[in-house]
């Protein structure tokens, strides 16, 4: 996945009320309530600049004062700026390996309870489905799209290497859900992103659907 | 079904319009989610105009621009216009065996899980439910309808090939599922038609309630 | 129960007005898709008559058009107004044995698949609920409230008598379920009316999620 | 939990146009249907002055007129003001006890069915749902979080004194059920307080799923 013109990046201003529309739109849903999920748009990649949801902000009340801009290492650019997500390792991670132009954790209750029903067997596999054509590069609903599940950890560091490592084992990947937690995916641009977090969310009530859970409760 | 006087056929820029109202409806109900479902409304017969969404644009964000005019065989009816939805040519036979105003095929997480489910049988019946009577010329809840279920294809030209047999075969139809897909439904104008999505989607979530699906899991 | 002076019998627009804007309401919830439900107002006792929707008119659209002026016996009181719904008939049996100010009748996922459940054994009984105080009358969540299911039926004036025999059986009964329907209940006025909904539907919801009706697949 | 400036208390008319946003956001995603729930906010400590919903006020039309200040003992402290919420003590509990700036209590289907479900049990844990850090203090997935079902009553002066021994036992506590009621839950302002309802109401709605509910049927 690469950035063109057809995608250009945007500026920090018009990236904060983007994101801020996607998000209020997902806590409509239910895929973000309270403080859960974090969200960036890359800003610029030479040197690596997202902007990123602040730590513990509310989503149903958040505006654009709650972001902040972070470099590659996952810290604040401007000094005084407001704390940043402590996943923000989890999103330059991402960045630097597809190029994506946002990212997106959401947290629905179906990958919260397929994260956790999957975790020992590291993920399940979507296929059949026709909406796996809105992921970005499937052509065909016989595609095998495996879902990785990573363990959840309080070591952002170590857990974002983790990451690397899954994505540079699957370069194809669309996103991967991390344990009790959600779904993390992305696209070159904040549009495509949110479309695969719509496709994602559907296929993942489906999953959850056919899975049921009594016997893990 | 035929078109009368009383079911004028509307023209391109109020077509548009009323789709995308429609369209945003759905996607408010989380029936057409990402690039998810097609929808068509009929602008004249003799030619056949169809005008219809354009191939894998967001639901979320549709907008007038994103439709195209095609005739019977699928392709646009001017040069340089967007490339219609691949299905195109499911919506040009259902329009040319029932005289549908307008055709929309919506990708519902029920209609998905039953399509699958009940594929191997070809379909399911819907009976008992007074809902039904919401699908035009059915007067009795004793009425039993079949909601054939056809298995997904890649070859959207043989596919329509099989929708064409089914029509044929039942001339009553309201409705079917595509395996792995959703529904497709019609109606005389565009209101009757989105009429007919909301009632076979309830159908299709009380059948959906009732089948559980943790075996297919 | 019945109607007071601090509840005052609306005039027909107001009443029109009122009704439009609960049936929206409801329908944002999914209780009367497509042309599912049918509501009125009682504008007067003696002589009966009651605003109510018409027949078939799809309730994602009503406007103060769509409804008509009835008498005791379900006929309209002017000549060339709409066809009333073919309920009609149940709603004054409902006002004249109870004297309530607004029937409403709504068809959910939940209340159709209860009533589908248990009509064999008539009905079920719900209780321990604190939302039960929410229906008139009602001051302890020790209440053992039965919701009565009657066979859906073709013959709307044969299923009135029923429905007289069961309000005369049970004076104080707030709601009962019509198989393979929905919901019936009422209140002294819109309000009222409008919150026994919410407090039937929000019980049907725990009961159906406590039933399961995999076995009624 | 202390208020501090940081978390100033409002005055009433402030108050009560925020708890009017707060309640009219819980009633749209049905955690509040008809009359279902009560909600209060902190004005000050001493003496001890709430500003809480009346009894019996239908939560979707709620407007500003319907609170009323309340002092410990849960009486009016302005006479002609309307009755208060049965549960005032309850509140008035928890205010002393945890010195919240607001108190939420709402009716969610699955927090009755767990209520209903667990009450034998006296409660139930959460553990390794990253949502958990959305609750104050709470800074690690792996926390086990204990939510206290009280069994519901009648009397609620005796109901709030076994409030008190709650508090008193689990100083840390963010929120518990009672049985066949719901939440109720805190937090130092109404933003925090809402959050604990999202980050609760989330929680529990993946419990239920996982719990199943036919064996109570």
């Amino acid at each position: 996945m690469t950035t063109t013109d057809e995608h250009p990046l945007q500026d920090p201003e018009q990236a904060a009320l983007g994101l801020c529309r996607v998000i209020h739109e997902f806590h409509a849903e239910g895929w973000c309530w309270g403080t859960g999920g974090n969200f960036s748009v890359t800003l610029s990649r030479n040197p690596l600049r997202l902007l990123i949801t602040q730590s513990g902000r509310d989503k149903r009340r958040l505006t654009t004062d709650d972001f902040v801009l972070v470099g590659r290492d996952g810290a604040p650019v401007t000094a005084g700026a407001g704390r940043p997500s402590a996943e923000t390792l989890v999103h330059s991670s991402i960045v630097s390996a597809t190029g994506a132009g946002a990212t997106l954790h959401t947290h629905s209750v179906a990958a919260t309870l397929l994260s956790e029903h999957f975790c020992s067997e590291a993920g399940f596999t979507l296929t059949g489905y026709e909406m796996l054509k809105g992921l970005e590069g499937i052509t065909t609903h016989r595609a095998e799209v495996f879902v990785p599940v990573l363990p959840n950890a309080q070591d952002m560091s170590a857990f974002s290497h983790r990451v690397d490592a899954l994505l540079a084992e699957r370069p194809g990947l669309h996103g991967f859900l991390m344990a009790g937690h959600g779904l993390y995916t992305w696209g070159v641009n904040l549009e495509q992103a949110q479309r695969h977090v719509e496709i994602f969310e559907f296929l993942l009530e489906c999953q959850a659907r056919k899975t049921g859970f009594k016997s893990i409760a």
